[in-house]
This record gives structure tokens, C-alpha cells and sequence, in this order.
């Protein structure tokens, strides 16, 4: 390997902190455990990747033997998303559609690009969807035959209350799918008393492992019903399960890094004391943030009783010095990585809380944004409403 | 990070070395580079994914100042194939699927799972399609739009003539796609001669990265006249163009790590010599393979020249003392990962001599296989007709 550079090793470069929904901070053990290369039909591999099913079923408070499974899926969360919906609305289904902000939306594009008939019902993104709206639309509309809805919103931080709605789709007794993407693995979720058929998830946020990897824990009843449903070969959710049954493998290559990288990450949650041991933290660092966000005089797009822990939405400052672009590449020149927002009708920024971060790394970066603050020359509580 | 565990670090494990058609054996500086998170957003992963995608054209011997562009996605390469049939075949359109082996009937399943009508013309799998019998075909269908090839059949190794191929389709104005994600990096291969409108291949191929992302170049031309055709949100390739050049980033969460080692696998290719280079590795690899099973009483399912240097397909002993699942594990247990056949008429196993593999290595699993007969007791020799 004459000439060959690693310009990236971690002696030689100190990786910025990750305030955002994703990719994240990992820990070095995680990226470690990529060090490997395993192929795909060894008896080693194939292990790990039924350990990593078993695994992910018991984050989610479920198992094989309770009748759930877990179905891992290539690419980004998205993949999966569309792999639980192309998979399981019947050609001739319709789909509720429960949106609050972006992704809810996303779910309804994906229903048009897809071809299912559909209704979206909406709530302005500061708001949570109403479970006694959600019962008089599925009465209205016969047709239903499956409803959708994000968990935690990650265009606001907002967190829907998933087990209400759950249990009035369970009573209608249509199929159930959320977007757990970015909850699951730190807001306690249970599949069973929320009547989720399919939970869609990534590796990637909570979980604190890599991206390019996402799974659908399904209720197996609701999985095996599916049959013929399919709209893409790739995307085939029941297909990919009956891969995943009859051999442990994959039928495309999967990930192999990316798995070594999961299988690592399950670990180190498991070592944190699990969803209850990750959500302490990540609430600790909410916390954190918000106080001290507030002290320096922002304030949050949402009241604080529809927040929850994984991303705050703030607005942006009325001072006219204020500019989110150069705020932006500020923090990050000091090495702090924060969002833009993506709510639709109020300038808005975002800061993540989750990832391989802690009440320390918090603290840093409420130090730098201090710094920027002054650096700019603007003040977050002049001008404001 | 208490009771957390590396039990993979590389001082520790010795990875058994992959003679497989994927996941391969990479270098450890290409691992290596992926120990760091990067954000999607961050201008140094922007910055990086824009030369990633210069440079796949540069080894494809293309630009975007010649016209063409390079798209990345996320998954498996059969999703990047599925996103560019999906996306490029008109929806009143008609594809023609070149076939001589499983990935051939792999791109017609496909066209059944997303109803796009097509047609298939076959091969033996020991037999280059015809260029004459592909021109009759279109001459016989004026309803043909897209034409579909695969370039190395890893089902057998066999190496398809795409660029005689692609004279007739583009002679004829149809759309022309090429399957080439086992030989891209090692196989030279000129998309302007073959008159390719869309070639898709992956990192984890001959370019020597990690699983995980796949990519389609593209003449620009082509790709535009697509708008309308894509029948997911996930694997729509135009918009995933679009994303990647209005503002560099990828339209869902990239694999940042995959991208980390593709970068740097990219940097080994053009150190070793750009393809011309990796394919003088390769073709030692496969000489030096091929002499010893040879010498072994091995015999080749395909005739020498119709078989590439990417992936060898032996056939069965006729021994009864072979049984290949044995055989198959012995040579695991000796710290050599070999792969079974896919020929659909003939009992074969398969042995590639793609990815970071050297001759020594070849001559390493040589020596295994002859301790494994010997072990075993059977006489590849025997009993052949």
C-alpha cells in the first residue's frame, strides 16, 4: 500500500461533538469493533446477526416467544420506513396517515411515490395528535386498513402519545406501524400495549451505533398476513424475514461493519442499564441544555410539557445580528455540531441530545455558544415577542 | 463506558481472509478510516462526498464535464440496481433483461415485483450472450425502451461483452444499464464506447471499501429524461442526484462511516495503479489460483475464455467422499472463507480472488485445500466423466 494515507486516525484528528438527530457521536469502542471483516455466510457472522434480532426484540420489551420479530433492513431509516410501509398496506389498502411535522409528511410522500391510497390527518407540529380524532377518522373511513404515526417528531422534539393512539387502532382493528427512529432504545416503548404491528427503528440514534442500518421489530401474525403485499424486491419486508429464518443470512450483502458495529453498541446500552439507564442520561442532558439555553436567553419552540429528551427545537433570536448560518459554522469551527430546523412556520434551530454525549459535552457547548453569542455580538432575548 | 467490551480488536482476532464474491477482505487503513463520526452536514463530509464522486467517475474513465454524474445510495449494490431500473424505465416503458445467470434473472424478478413489463433473452450460463441475437430482439419489439446486462455473472465468473452489447442498443435508441458491481475497479470498462446510460457497482467490490453503499454512474442526459419514473421515495435515483448537487448532502442519513472507507479504498486504487493496476493483482490471483486447482484435479465450470479473474467456479469432485459443507467448513476452521456455487444445472463451489488479497494469500489457500483432501480422504480426479 505504497503512498497510502490515514489521515484519520483518532491521534491525529479529535472528531467534533454531534448535536444533531443523526449520524452521531459513538463511542471509540463501536467504531473499534468495525476493525474486522467478517463475510456474510461465516458461522461467526451469522451468530451476531441472530444475537443482534434477539437483542433488538428485548429493547422493544418483546420476543420471538411473546411473537414478535425482528427484521434488519440496509440503508438509512428511511429504507425501512418504506420497507414497513410498501410491505404491509394490501394493493387494494388505505392508509391513515397521523403527521405532526416532517416526518409524517415523509410518510405521506412515500405513500403517493408508492402508489397507496391514503389520508393524512394532521396537527399543527407544536400540537400532538388527538387520539379521539384519530378514532373518528378510522369510523369515518371504512377503508382504513393501516394507520401510521412518528414517535418522537424530529422536526420538534415533540413525542406522541403512541399508546393511546395504538389502542384505539387495536380496537378498530387495523394495522398498526410507527416511526420509533428516533425514541427507540431511550423512551420506553412497549410494542405490546401499544398495539404496534411494525416498529420501525435505525441503528443509528438511540441504539448509539453506525448508520446504514435499520430494522422493523413486527408483530409475527401481522408479518406472515402480508404476503403478495410487496412493492419492491429490495424493500421486501416478509421476504427479508424469511431470508433472515431459513439460513441467518441476509439475501443482499448486508453491512457487515455496520452489524459489528450494532452488536458492540447493544452491549454498551445493556451496560448503561438499558432504555431506562440511556433515557436517565439523555434526560440529564436535556435538561442541561434547556437551562442553560434559557439563562443565555433562547426559548424553546415547544412548551416543555409536549418536549421530550431527544432534540430541542429553539427559536431564533429577533436580534437582526443574529444570522443561523454563521452561528452554524461558528460552533462548528469550535467543533459543536448543531441543526437547522425544519419547522414550517417559525425559524427555528435544533440540538440534538443523544448520541455517545454527556452533561459534560453539554456544558461545553453551552460554552461555545456563550462564546459565539459574544463573538457575533447579538443577544437571544432582544426583540422577542 | 463500565463492563463494556471490545472482544474484536485486530491484536486479538486474526479475520479469516474472504475468497468470496462479497463481503470481501479490505486493508486495515480502510477500516481504520472509519474510527469517526462525522456529521452529514459538516462541510468536511460534504467536501469528502463530492470528490468521492468525482473520482468514482474518473475510474469509470468519465467526468461531469464529459456529461456524465455519479449517484451514491444507500444499501446493498441490489438496491442501487433496483434504484436504477425503477427509476429509468418509463412507466409505459418495456425492458429488455440480457440473462446468463442469477443476476440476470435477479433484474427480471425485480421488473416482476415492480410491474414493469419486460422480456427476458437467455443464455446458457456458460455462454456470452450473442450482440446479433440481442439486435434481433429489439428489432422484433419496437416496444422495448431499456436494455439490462449484467457485466461479470458472478453465478459463474463469466465476463458479458458489453461494449459489443451496448453498440447494438445504443444503435437502436434504447436506454442501456449495466450491472457491474463485481467487476467496476478491476475490469476496465468504457462507458462511452459501450454506450452505458446507467452503471451500477459498489464500494465493497473491486473498489476494496466495506459494505454498505452502492452508487449508479449516469449519463446526465439520461438521468434527466427521467422525471415521473420513480416508483419509491428511497430508491428514486434523480432525486437522490438532485439532493447530492443542491447542496451535497444526501437526502436521508448517509452511512458516514462507509463513506469514511470508501474514500480512503479510493485512494489505495489509485496508489496500486487505478484499474489497470488492481486488475494485474486480481489476474495473478486468479493464475496462480487456477494453475494450483488445476494441479489439484480441480476442473472449471466455464471455459478459460469466458471466465474473468474475479470469481472461479470449480466443479464438484465426483468423489463421494467430497461433500462440500464439509469441505466448506474445514477450510472456515483453517482461516479460509471459500463460497458456494450458484451454476443452476452443475454441483460447483466458487473461490473469488477479488479484494485485498495477494497471491501469497492464494498460495496460502491452496496449501489449506490440499490439507483439507488429504483430511477428508477424496481425490478431486476421480471419477470425473
Amino acid at each position: 500500500m505504497k503512498g497510502s494515507q490515514v489521515e484519520t486516525t483518532p491521534s491525529q484528528a479529535k472528531d467534533k461533538l454531534l448535536f444533531t438527530p443523526g449520524p452521531l457521536t459513538t463511542s471509540r469502542t463501536v467504531k473499534q469493533a468495525m476493525l474486522r471483516d467478517l463475510g456474510s455466510r461465516d458461522f461467526e457472522f451469522i451468530e451476531m446477526v441472530r444475537d443482534i434480532r434477539t437483542r433488538l426484540l428485548a429493547v422493544g420489551g418483546v420476543s420471538t416467544a411473546a411473537g414478535y420479530e425482528a427484521v434488519l433492513m440496509q440503508g438509512s431509516g428511511t429504507f425501512a420506513v418504506e420497507a414497513a410501509l410498501s410491505s404491509t398496506v394490501p394493493k387494494d389498502g388505505k392508509l391513515l396517515v397521523i403527521a405532526n411535522g416532517a416526518y409524517g409528511e415523509r410518510i405521506a410522500q412515500m405513500a403517493t411515490v408508492l402508489q397507496i391510497e391514503h389520508t393524512v390527518l394532521r396537527s399543527p407540529e407544536d400540537r400532538t395528535p388527538v387520539p379521539a380524532e384519530v378514532a373518528a377518522a378510522l369510523a369515518q373511513d371504512a377503508r382504513i386498513t393501516n394507520v401510521a404515526v412518528v414517535h418522537c417528531e424530529t422536526t420538534t422534539g415533540i413525542i406522541n402519545p403512541i399508546e393511546a393512539i395504538g389502542q384505539v387502532v387495536q380496537r378498530s382493528g387495523k394495522v398498526f406501524c410507527v416511526d420509533a427512529m428516533s425514541s427507540f432504545g431511550a423512551v420506553p416503548t412497549d410494542l405490546v400495549a401499544s398495539g404496534i404491528d411494525f416498529l420501525v427503528a435505525s441503528a443509528n440514534k438511540c441504539l448509539e451505533g453506525v448508520p446504514g442500518l435499520a430494522f422493523v421489530l413486527a408483530r409475527r401474525d401481522a408479518l406472515v398476513a402480508t404476503v403478495g403485499y410487496a412493492r419492491s424486491l429490495s424493500l421486501d419486508l416478509l421476504a427479508q424475514w424469511r431470508g433472515l429464518e431459513a439460513n441467518g443470512q441476509f439475501r443482499f450483502t448486508p453491512p457487515t461493519h455496520v452489524l459489528l458495529a450494532l452488536d458492540q453498541a447493544l452491549r454498551e446500552l445493556e451496560d448503561e442499564g438499558g432504555v431506562a439507564g440511556r433515557a436517565a442520561r439523555y434526560r440529564a442532558n436535556y435538561a442541561t441544555l434547556v437551562e442553560g439555553m434559557r439563562a443565555l436567553g433562547f426559548v424553546e419552540f415547544l412548551a416543555p410539557e409536549q418536549q421530550g429528551y431527544i432534540i430541542t427545537s429553539f427559536r431564533y433570536p429577533a436580534d437582526p445580528r443574529f444570522d443561523f448560518e454563521e452561528f452554524y459554522a461558528r460552533l462548528n469551527r469550535k467543533g459543536m455540531v448543531i441543526y437547522p430546523g425544519k419547522v414550517s412556520r417559525a425559524d427555528c434551530f435544533r440540538i440534538g441530545t443523544i448520541g455517545r454525549i454527556f452533561e459534560a459535552d453539554v456544558r461545553c457547548l453551552l460554552a461555545m455558544i456563550r462564546e459565539t453569542i459574544a463573538d457575533m455580538g447579538f443577544h437571544p432575548t432582544r426583540g422577542r415577542a
